[in-house]
């Protein structure tokens, strides 16, 4: 995994994220955190909902967030402080998405960085928006 | 579903719901959303850590903010609006833990609520604290 690690070093660094989820993958993050809201599992009930069919949870299309920040950028180390995320759109299945992380910040003295992160989709319509704190004492900023 | 569904009508409304999660469902959040930071997964890793031993994903933990606005607190129909997230000390396996779920204004020209969201742990140490802002059109606020 330390391959992928990226460094983040200064304001403005940047990185890119492409991922999918299946509706097995929905329906497993359904089962594991009892969240059966039909919009995201029921095909009929969704078939009449405002979307038109069924959307990914808002938390399991975030979670690329804590992916990425967890695994690759930083990677290795990080410590999760905060998030915030904005719902705009609905995400669906086998739909690649692009996440993006852009550095806002650098809290050197205690090794945290403030994040944007943002979920948009082939059309570059931002989907989530939002903003992260991080942690992570393998990288000194100093 | 629709039995344990409650209304949200008012400011100081309030909700509390226990719940726990087991280092199985950690490893089918780890593969089904790609974040496998060894800190959730691998116990000897983890051991090492300030933390002593693995801990919950962040996502994990708080996707019960998403069951509950989807399930049973207003429940059906809920559109998940925003969400934010201070994850202010690690949760782990295997043990209880309470959300909580406070409405601190409601919108009711747009059927929407802000909702204070906590998670604490037994002796009552705030774990998550943040805050929702939803929307349920089968609820009138009017």
């Amino acid at each position: 995994m330390t391959k992928f690690i990226k460094e983040i070093s200064k304001v403005g660094d940047y990185f890119e994220y492409t991922f999918l989820f299946t509706q097995k993958d929905v329906d497993t993050f359904a089962k594991i955190t009892g969240d059966k809201n039909p919009i995201h599992i029921n095909e009929k009930y969704a078939s009449k909902s405002i979307f038109g069919k069924r959307i990914i949870h808002g938390f399991l299309g975030g979670s690329v967030f804590s992916k990425v920040f967890g695994t690759i950028f930083p990677g290795e180390g990080t410590l999760y402080l905060k998030q915030t995320m904005t719902f705009l759109k609905p995400m669906f299945t086998n739909v690649r998405y692009k996440s993006i992380f852009t550095v806002k910040e650098i809290i050197s003295e205690k090794n945290r960085a403030i994040v944007e992160t943002k979920i948009v989709d082939n059309k570059n319509n931002t989907i989530i928006i939002g903003e992260a704190l991080i942690q992570n004492n393998r990288i000194s900023y100093h």
